[in-house]
Order: C-alpha cells, then sequence, then structure tokens
C-alpha cells in the first residue's frame, strides 16, 4: 500500500510484489497441468469424450464477469471506507489537538496539555490493536501514565476509554474555569465524532461481505475454470492450455484480490498500512499541539 | 453472519452452512432431472422437437446477469444499510452514555446514572424486537423499573417511547441545575440523532424493494432454466444436466440470496445477528456510564 | 407497496398482482401476434424475405441491457430517495414533536402543546396533496383551527407555510421566557430540516429523468422487440414466439416499472403509499407529543 | 425540462421534442446513405472486398456499450448534482426568509425586512446569470436598490457578494439588539450553507468529465459505426442500412444527449430551466417573508 | 482541464490535445506492426500455426470491459473527489473570510484584517504545494510576513499549521473582546471543516487505488491486445491490423485515462488545474474580506 511510482508500461506487466500472481501461482500451474492434459487426452476422461465447446462458457462467462464486477466493487468499497475512516479520524484527532491548545490558553508546555496530546495521540495505536485482535499495551505505556494504561487495560473497548478520558479532562478544564459550557460542548461535537469514527472501524472490521456471496461467486469461478480446457479444445487446440490459464489468471486473481480488499484492516499486502497511519497520526498530533 | 476465518480456496468449494445451496438443492435436484429427461428424449416432448439451440440463450443471458446484478447491488445496499444503522445506533447510545457520564456531574455510583444506563440500553432490545415484530417485554423487564416499563408498553412506538424518556431526563437533570441551556441542547442534538437512526430501521424494514422488481427478475430466471436445457441439447449433448444445472446455481443462488439480504433484519443465515449487537451495545452502554 | 410475505418461489412464478404483467399483456399479446405471422409467413413480408439472423441482435441486445439497467437504477434510486425523504419526515416532524413535549415544559393537556400537534400532524397531509396536486383541504380542516387553514389555504406552497407557522408557535413560546435563544436555535436547527426535506420532495416530483432518456430507450427497446421474431426465426422456428414473448416481456416489463418508480410520489402499484405513510406520521407525532 | 404527463407508449415512438433524434438526423442520414452505398457496392471500395463479418463487432460492442454506459452515469450524476444543488438554493433561502421573518421580530411590512427579501431574491438571478455567463443587471436592478446594485455590480463573484450583503444586514440587526449571538450564529450557519450551494454550482460548471473521456468514447463510437454496415452485409443483406442506422442512432443518441447533460447549466432541451427555477425561488422567498 | 468549448462532432474525432492518443501512439504503432506481420505471416510463428479464433476473445472481452470499467469508475470518482474536496476548500476559506469580515466588526483596512486574508489566501497555495511535494515558500512568502513564514516552513504539515495560526487570530480576536465564545464556536466550526478537507486532499493523494488492481487490469489488456491479431486473422482477414489497433486503442486509451486520473493531483493534462484553483480561491477569499 506504500505509494508507487508510476511504472512503465511494459516493466509493470512483469510487476511481482504487488500483484497476487505470487499468491495464486500454485493454482495457476495446477489449471495449466489440467489444460495440457486435457489436450494430451483430446478432451476425453478415459474413453468418454467430453462434448463441450466454447457456447456454454461465452453464456456463464458474462454472468461471472458482472457477478465478480459486483463483488469488486463491495470489496473495494470496504477498502475506501477503511481507508475513509482512518483519514476522518487524522482530522478528528486534529480537530481535538487544535481545540485543546487554542481555547483552552495553556500554554505549549503546560503538563496537561501534554496529557491531552498523550491521550489523543494513543488513540489510533489503541485501535489499530483492537482491529487487528493484537495487543495494544507496548504502544500505550510509552504514551500513557501508568494509572490511565491501568484503566484503559481494564476495558473491554479501549478506544472508547480513551475518548471517556478525553471528555472527562475536557470537564476539568470546564471546572478550573477555562471555558464556558459553548466550548464544552464544541470539544463534546468533536468527541462525538471521534466516537463515531472509532465504532465505524469496530462496524467494518464485525462485518465481512454475507458469506454467502462470497460463496457463490468463488464456486462459481473455480467450476468454470475446471470446465473451461474441454470447453476449448475445439476452437483453439494447442493453445488450450495458454488461453484457459490466462482466463483463469483475470477471474480468480480479481477474486482473490476482492477477498483481501474485503478485510482492508488486515496484514496482506494490499490492506492498510495501520501502523504506518498511527504513527503518522501521532506526530500530526503532536506537532498540532505544539508539544513536540 | 459471524465473522468466518479465511478458509483454503479448495475447501471453501464445498462449504455446506453459509451457502444457500442447502436452501435450493431441491429445486436444482428438479433442473438435474429434467435435463436428463431432455437428454434422454432428444429434445423432444412427446414427438415435437423443440428447436432450440444456444443462440437465443446468450441474447437473453446478458440481460438477465444485468438486471440480476442490479438486484444483488440494491439488496446488498439495503442489508449495508441495515448493519450502518446498527453501528450508528451503537455510536449514538455511546455518546449519549458519555455525555450522562460526564456532563452531569453525577457519581458513576449515582442512582440516576443508572437510570440513565438502563434506558439506553433497553433501546437496542426494544428496536430489535419492533423490527423483528417480536415481543421485547422480557428484555425491557430485565432492564428497567416496573413503571417505566408499563409506560413503554402503551406505546405503539416503544423504541420512540424510551427517547421520549431520555428526553425527559435530561430536562430533569437541567432543572436541578446539573447544566444549562447549552448542554441540555448537546443532549438534544444526540437525541435526534438516536431518533433518526430508529426511524431509519423502520423506513427500512416496512419498504422491501418495489414487489414488480423481484416478481420480472424471478419469473425471467426460472423461465430461462427451464429452457435452458432444451438449448444446450445440440451444443454439449450428453454433458447438458452438468451445464444447464451450473448455470441454474449461478442464476438461482444469486436470486435466493438477494431475496434473503433484501429484508436484512429477518433470522435467516445471511442476515444481521440483532441479538448479538443488541448484547454488544447494552455491554458498551455500560462501560462508558461506568455502572458496569 | 404494501409488506408482503415471502412467498414460495413456485407461486411467485404466477403473481399477477405485483407485477407488471397486467399492464402489459395487450402488449405482449401483439409480440405473439406478430412472431405467429412472421412463422407463417415464413419471415417474409409480402415476397420479400427479411433477411435478419441472430447476430445484430446479440450485438444490439447488450447495448440494450445495459441502458436499461442504467434507467432502472435511475428510477430506483427515485424511488429510494423518495422513500428516505418520506422517512426523514417523519424524523423531523417526530423530533420537532418531542422537543415542544420536553424543552417548553408545557403539560401534556396544554392547548398550545395540542396546537403545536396539529400543526406537525397537519404537515405530511398539506405535503402528501401538494405532490399529487390534489386538494389538501379536507384533512387540514379536520386538523387545523379555521383561522390557521384560511392562512395555509392562501398560500401557494403549503406545506412551507405550516413550517413558518410553527416558527411563530417557537417564537410565541419563547417570548413567554418558556425558554433562551438557544433552546430557540435548537427548535430552528430541526425547522430548518423539515424545510429541505419538504423541498427535496417537491425537486423530486418536480424534475424527471432527463425526458430525452426516456424516449431513447423506449424506442431502442421496441424496435428492437418489433424486429426479434425475424431475427430468431432460423434459429428457433416454431418457438419464435415463445421465446419472442420472453425477451419482449424481461426488457418491456422492465421499461414500464422503471418508467412507474420515475414519479415515486404517484398512485402506482409500486409507488410509494403516501395516504398510508402520512397517516402513520400523524399517529407518531401525536404519541410523541403525549396529546393521544 | 417541463414536467411530461406519461404518453401512451406507442405514441412514444414517434416523439420529436424531448428526444435528440433532430438534432443527429443529419448525421443519421449519412450513415444511412454509407450503408446503402456498401450494400450497392457489394462490400468493396473499388476492388478491395472489405473483408469484416459480424464477429468483431459483438467484441467491441459490449467494450462500447459499458464505456457508453459509464459516459451516461457520469453524465446523469452530473445532471442531477446541479438540479439538487438548485434544490438546495431554494431550501437554503427559505431558511433563510424565515429566519428573517421570525427570529427578528419585524413586522412583515417593514422596510428592513423587505430589503432582506431582496436580497435572496435576486440570488438565484445572480447565480443563474454567472453560470451562464450572461448579464444579470436587469433583474438585479429590478429587485436592489441602485446602491446595493452598484456594489454587487463591482464584484467578481456577484452571488457571493450578495451574501456578504446579507451578512451585513444580519450584523445590523444583532446591533440593533433584535437578537443576540446566538440567532446571529443561526443565520450564519444557513449563510455557510448558502455559500457552499454557490460554490458547488460554480465547480460543476467550470469543471467538465476530463476531455480525454469524450473524446476517446466518441471516436470509438464513430469509427465503430463507419465500420458497421461493412460487417453486417453478410449478415443481413439488404437490411443493412435499417440495422446499422438503427445501432448508429442507438449508440451515437445516447453520447449526444450525455454530451448535453454533462453541462446541465446550458440551455438546451434537456438541460435544468434556470430561468423558470429563479422565478419560483423569488416567490418561493416572498410569500416566506410575507412581503408578497 | 479547462473549460472546452463544445465541438463539431466530426472535428472532435481527429481531437490531438485532450485525447491520450498522443502518449499511446507508439503502443499502438507496435501493435499495427505485429498485427501486420501476423497477418504476412499467414498466423505462423515460424512454422507453427497459432490456432486461434475470435470465440476466446469474446469471452475474455466482456471480462475485461466489465474489469475495466470498474477501475475507470473508481478513477474518476477519486478524480471527482479531488474536485469537490478543491470546491470544498474554496468555500470553506470564503466561509472564515465572511466571517471575519462580518463577525469581528473590523474595517475593511484593518490590519488584522490583512493579516487573516493573508493566511486564508496562503493556504490553497500551502496545500498545493504540498500535495504535488513541491517547494510553497516563494508564493508564502510573497504572501505571509517573515516570522509567520517561518513558522510555517518549520512545520512538517503546512496547511495545518496555518489552521493553527488562524485559530490563534481567532481567539486573539475573542480576548479583544470582538466577540463571545459562541462566535468563537462558528469560527471554529470552519476551522474544523477546513482542516477535514486538508485531511481528505492528504488522503486521496496518499492512497493510490489498490496496486493489485492496477497490475491485474494492466496485465489482462496488454496480453489480450498481444494475442488479438491471430484471433482476428480467420475473421478478417486482411483489415486485422485496423481492427486489432481500434480495439487496442479502445481499451489502452482507457486504462491509460484512467491510470492518469487516478492521481487527480498530479500534472498530466487531465488533472486538476491545481495552481488556477489556487489563484482563483486567493482572489475569492480577498474580495470576500473586501482587502482587494
Amino acid at each position: 500500500m506504500k505509494r508507487q511510482k508510476k511504472q512503465h508500461w511494459f516493466l509493470m506487466l512483469f510487476e511481482w510484489r504487488g500483484s497476487v500472481l505470487r499468491q495464486i501461482l500454485p493454482r495457476l500451474g495446477l489449471m495449466f497441468l489440467l489444460s495440457s492434459a486435457a489436450v494430451y487426452s483430446g478432451g476425453r476422461i478415459g474413453r468418454f469424450h467430453i462434448p463441450l465447446n466454447v457456447a456454454p462458457f461465452t453464456l456463464t462467462g458474462v454472468a461471472i464477469s458482472i457477478f465478480l464486477g459486483f463483488r469488486n466493487s463491495a470489496s473495494y468499497d470496504r477498502f475506501w471506507e477503511g481507508r475513509k475512516l482512518w483519514g476522518s479520524l487524522l482530522n478528528s484527532l486534529r480537530a481535538l489537538a487544535r481545540q485543546g491548545r487554542t481555547l483552552t490558553g495553556l500554554p505549549a508546555d503546560d503538563e496537561r496539555l501534554q496529557q491531552w496530546t498523550a491521550l489523543l495521540a494513543s488513540c489510533p495505536h489503541a485501535l489499530e490493536h483492537q482491529l487487528r485482535k493484537t495487543d495494544a499495551m507496548s504502544e500505550l505505556q510509552r504514551l500513557l501514565p501508568a494509572a490511565v494504561c491501568a484503566r484503559v487495560r481494564a476495558a473491554h473497548f479501549r478506544p472508547m476509554e480513551l475518548t471517556a478520558l478525553m471528555a472527562e479532562w475536557v470537564v476539568e478544564r470546564q471546572r478550573e474555569g477555562r471555558f464556558g459550557e459553548i466550548v464544552l460542548t464544541a470539544f463534546d461535537r468533536n468527541l462525538d465524532e471521534l466516537a463515531n469514527i472509532i465504532g465505524g472501524c469496530e462496524r467494518l472490521a464485525n462485518t465481512p461481505i454475507p458469506y454467502g456471496y462470497s460463496v457463490i461467486i468463488h464456486r462459481t469461478v473455480y467450476i468454470y475454470c475446471l470446465l473451461l480446457p474441454f470447453g476449448l479444445l475445439d476452437s483453439v487446440g494447442l493453445l488450450t492450455p495458454v488461453i484457459a490459464t490466462f482466463v483463469a489468471y483475470t477471474f480468480i486473481a480479481l477474486e482473490t484480490l476482492a477477498s483481501e480488499l474485503e478485510d482492508p484492516f488486515g496484514t496482506a499486502f494490499n490492506d492498510l498500512p495501520l501502523e504506518q497511519l498511527s504513527e503518522n497520526i501521532e506526530q500530526a498530533v503532536s506537532e498540532m499541539t505544539g508539544t513536540r
């Protein structure tokens, strides 16, 4: 997911890293072998000649393309929604940072502002680890005081507990008389926004595309590919293995990529680089509060 | 709808639970029998030879794929909208919980805060039962005091009555002098948001995809499948039952799944797990107000 | 548009009410007759043999399917936007009802609260009749005092006049000292929302899909169907009338349904049941203000 | 773009006004002539027989349909976005009108309220003329006092200057003590909304669909149509001119309509009737402030 | 990306500037040569006759069209999102300008208002250069005082630092007693909005379409084109180079344009004219504050 420089169109044909080719190569090899066997046997299994030609594949090929197109769109939308949520997470934390810096009248080296920065900066890390079901404590211990850290550890929904701590920090500043109810609700509006984003990430991570879709499309694609060599034999003869493997590549690669993007918070090559995004947010928040 | 671990591509071909295969197996069996009969009779009904070949199926196959693709998108959008609404329900109730905890200055063990938590926690249960037209009272009795429970039972729109009770609770806190009009309207904004979400769920549950669409596409798919064996006979001979059943699987499975997802608040395998979501929200709300 | 119970897949094939079949049956009959004539004459008109086969229909069939798919999506989006607007109308009026009940401190049997309820409850009726260009006065007279009714009647945009009356009611309550400017603007925000919804309905009702689209797609579909029998003759012989009528059904039914849904505020079978929605909103508003 | 009554399906086939047929008739005539020449010459140019059949057209026809479908969607989305913006313009100006009428406490015949109405009512006219690059002054002189008119004329972004004048009017009312800062910001929020809408219209008008798309799709469609007669000759013989012209109609009409809708603020038949919308808004605003 | 006047349909066929034709001409030349070689050799490579016909290309052509259609939509959506973000940037800065002019009560020639204008006007320039990774300092030095300029230069996220400076300016005006907390939060809301837009641009610029998609579709298109001449040979003989190059043009041009639009903040012909937009915003902001 790192930004790629634009590649020459010719070199891109031999791209290895960003493609899912590496992952599906064994399956394509199998496809090539199967097709070759079909050519060798003249389209027979034992003595029985498989009576297929290209016609039924034209029929089903369109259907598969359309359904696969639908699955792709749905997966890509999930990927993009995930990215948007993390973009909004940055925006929302930066807005809170700016409010903490300008609306409270605290000087940049005030301890309370540093507490605030720590709460904001630990939020993306806590979320990242919740979404990936890994342990956030090492990151949190680096950023937060021990007492706060213990309270976050005790919570089931850790990023949400951080928003509760932020809300308490804001109310304390109000009680100190640093601002009135109006500024209090301006903070509150951004805390709502932050909580909405965290909730949106939880929703995306917990709700895959209905499993039925994945199964139907997966099955259709693989049965299609299995039968394809027998259908192409009459039409393209010795080239059957090449063409069948090419068609299989198109369909299987797209299906595999769609299933990878479906869960954008995973750790596959094309998923979102949550660690890098978290560090980026931590830096942006610190710069905004002026504590770095 | 539980989160599935990623399955090996080969095992996924034999998936049984998540697929709609189980449900449509009798229809596919019928299809196989019909195709076999067509092969056996040489494409005749009585003495009349059905003069079909693959051409008209190519013609209509594309149309069916596109229209089915449209139906799928519409159903999936409804499913996803339903999920988003329940995600927002969680966000909105958590926001109210956080406001109750931090803006009122009530200690976590205050009885009034526990009333507040109970109102928030019973909201998803009331909504779940309204959407499924089942009886919410056992859940509500567990969470709410008897007097409140009676008032909710008397209402036609029970989740909405809960929002009215929340609004009253907020106004009482304001009259106690715990906050001014500004914080009052900050609560009010989130109550509006909550009511919008409840209204959105009602809308989704009460308005199916226009029935005409379902009928046209259903009819087209099944007539297509009925005629298909006679069209394939010239082209694929003895394999007709296999190919025809394969094509029928693709179309009928997708149509069936689309009609299942169309009503995301139902109780089918691929529908939303409202009970689990409700309990999840109850837990999240309690954690946020600090009463659990 | 009433909620249909799920039907058995077999019975659904013979559905009569929800389908547009009834409406287009004469056209399909014509199609069947035309096809039969083509079979009978051996694809000749007079002595001239129409030199058509299935190839150009494959060519144009895909194009028609895609364009019809586009038209369907656009019409369905309009239908769904209409439904969403009426859903938001309910939400928005309920929010105003809740604000009237809780933020003014008026008891449920106060006459002023009943005026407020009447204003809110008459809004959906006024909108329904404006959208259908029918006369709302009988409904308005039932709900509103004569003086108010006369003022609404005098207005060109009646639902908007109701929002102006609501705004005046709110300002009067503020002048009575029931709340300050902050609560006043909380009401004002919801009145803006309500006015946006009414304006959205007016926009949808006044702006059909560009007429050019309807004409191009309509013409293409019907010319296609007219020529189709001659194209199928070589390929499916005696079955031509059956297949041609089946294809025509798919295309014409979808085009007809799309043109029905395009104007979701109409009175066709698949349009929105505005009367029922209005009554539903009236009931919900009364329940929320506690005046029923 | 006026609302059309629903037409009988048969009469709609001969529709002339709303269709783009009139515009592209010369091109279709050319197509017919070309096809006839191809039939006459037996598919030869000089002595060279053009070796085309229907196969490559099937190949490219699908691609063209999909890309044209994409272009159509993009154009229609622009059209609909334009319509939505003008719908929001009405909503936003009505909201400001209602605020002026109810939140300032000014009587309906107060001169200041008439100034306010004039500012609001001249806004759609100023925008209409900016979008069409015509001269708004005659409309503005009718509505605004000379001094105000001069200041608007001096501005580069005239509708925005009107919003600045509105903001000044509001601030003057606040200085007169008619309301406090809270109501001031309620006006301000709607002025922001209004400015967003004006900015949205400017964006839509200034940013066409990337020109590359138009060129690629235009070129593909016309080259396809140019070659088509030679491809159909073997297949449909004497009917070639009819079929080729029919296919050309479908593709060229859609491409032409898409390019018309792409700029929804233009003056073509299917574009938005901005003049009528402006007058409609003027009337609605006057009714809302009660000055008409 | 400048606004093009509508061109005559015939001249548009020979368009050179706006098209990607210039860019891909060498590849199309290669395609033409390859096809000619295939014709010359009679579809042989050495002595081996490539056994291809049009059938497998029909099969894969549909799939490629659909996937390319998906890629196009995704790229175009990114382009349009980029344009919308810059449209909102204008709106948001204009709103801040209007607030500075009307809510602070500062006269147009006040130095503080000129500082404000300078901060707003330098924002688009700073963003433009950040998105293109070029140096913004010459623009910033023109607009900002040296001290401010130095502080912006020191920041990693320069446009965000400008929003922090704006927030400080607003807080200073509040401390001068020019307005209360309510107007302060009205400014704050627009600063949030501005920061969201800047964050949105960063997100779009940093997150390309998953690289896997680009690779799969790129590879599929080029392998398809490479094999195509051998598939067309039987069908269109001597015209093979013309038809194959035409098909290749359609697919390769679209793929190339999609990859150009994917990054709308680039400097290609069809990308957004950020420099021009920045200057436009600078002018609009100055006009709105009345300092120009």
